[in-house]
């Protein structure tokens, strides 16, 4: 057995049909799919650990993890060997070792900010180029509203509000980067960029934007919302269909080779 | 019964999983599922005319059917009435009344020009997020290249390189109006306009320029193929995942809502 090393993946998936990303004994999740081709690759049981935990029907254009391992493996190895294993639906965008132990990488707590888009579509009529890939709204929605509410969120806050029962952040308080909201074509795409994320905090942050959108409420009503810290006075959770992980940062003296996401 | 209405419709679909447009005896085809969701809604039978037939696993942002009725109907009650019987891959996006009779609308005949788009993701790993919406290939391709070999095709010829056998119309000879080869991110969007296409027309030219993007043959062997006239010379069909029927061309005079087509 050779020293233990530490090997950091770039993952993309469609989540769709699979029940988010944390292991389940049924077995349908991202990370079992993930692990059980890892063993079938390297015949060996290798634990992941990822920056994000997507829930089910989330997707990620690049969602990251690591593993230890005593293997010795060139990264395309590894990238080739796991996705000759994955279905269609997962696969390994890149590989690279990177320094572990105390000291070293960790997928989750080493990221310094996650982005994660929103698709919408907004039409009349459904599309089924775009099912479970985009949330749909039939009315018509106001992007100047949703963009003046949105503004409220920006900065340091409790977004208890936008929390979900089951959360297991130590504290509701995170730093909110950067939100955009751009319409190309008949898509409105919602960029969040934060230092974390709680829960189900985008898909309450965007079912709110949604009823402001929707000119049922005033964009201030975003504000109230937040110093409420009351999640029973914000809009219900959005489906999952339009969420993706699209990017995790990590400060660069790791040298991951991440990419720009391209999806859309 | 009134008098006879001719109907228009614009239609989007996910081709995945479907065999194609036209009619077959075990129903899985696109028109198929349309015809069946149009007895439903209206307890009648009617046959649907399309501008463009395509193949098993090919989409469209935009397919424009007509039929006839006696029906009164405003337009939106074809489009949700219909939508509710259709299958969540496939959609009316608008329906108008236009003129019938011998010198009425037609789908196919009134159509002045197609464009399709097909896209190929080119990376060195699969994309799931792209998996049947896209075309692989895992080689750079050259653009410069594939955009001097497409210059060979614009204007007036005969396409009979890129016939499929089986194909049915009466004349090899069609003008092709414009080609466009762009890349977005990891995604290389070829856009095709001409009068009309022959059978497996576009997937053919597309496996050939991916044979000049891979720089295995020079632009000029474009010029050679066409002249050739002979099937057996040009690339392999390529795959269908990538192709989509995006606009159909009319004249202004028939009033047909439609819409800029928004995917990719």
């Amino acid at each position: 057995m050779n020293e233990m090393k530490r090997i950091a993946l770039g993952i993309e998936y469609d989540g769709t049909g699979w029940r988010g990303w944390q292991t389940q004994p049924d077995g349908m999740t991202v990370q079992d799919q993930l692990e059980a081709a890892i063993r079938q690759f390297t015949r060996m049981d290798m634990a992941t650990t990822c920056a994000g935990r997507t829930d089910a029907g989330v997707h990620a254009t690049e969602q990251v993890v690591h593993l230890d391992t005593g293997l010795e493996r060139l990264p395309v190895s590894w990238v080739r060997g796991i996705n000759s294993y994955l279905p269609s639906s997962i696969a390994v965008r890149w590989a690279c070792e990177v320094p572990g132990g105390k000291d070293g990488f960790h997928a989750r707590s080493s990221a310094i900010a996650r982005r994660y888009r929103y698709l919408v579509y907004n039409s009349p009529v459904r599309s089924p180029l775009w099912k479970n890939r985009a949330g749909w709204v039939f009315r018509p929605l106001d992007l100047e509203w949703m963009r003046e509410g949105a503004g409220f969120l920006l900065g340091e806050h409790d977004f208890s509000a936008f929390r979900a029962a089951e959360c297991q952040s130590i504290t509701p308080v995170k730093t909110m980067n950067g939100i955009g909201i751009e319409k190309q074509g008949n898509l409105i795409v919602f960029t969040f960029e934060a230092n974390a994320f709680l829960h189900h905090m985008i898909r309450n942050i965007v079912g709110s934007l949604i009823v402001v959108g929707k000119g049922n409420r005033p964009p201030k009503w975003m504000k109230e919302l937040l110093e409420s810290r009351d999640r029973s006075q914000a809009a219900p959770t959005f489906m999952p269909d339009g969420l993706y992980l699209s990017r995790v940062f990590y400060e660069e003296k790791w040298g991951l080779p991440q990419r720009e996401d391209v999806f859309p």
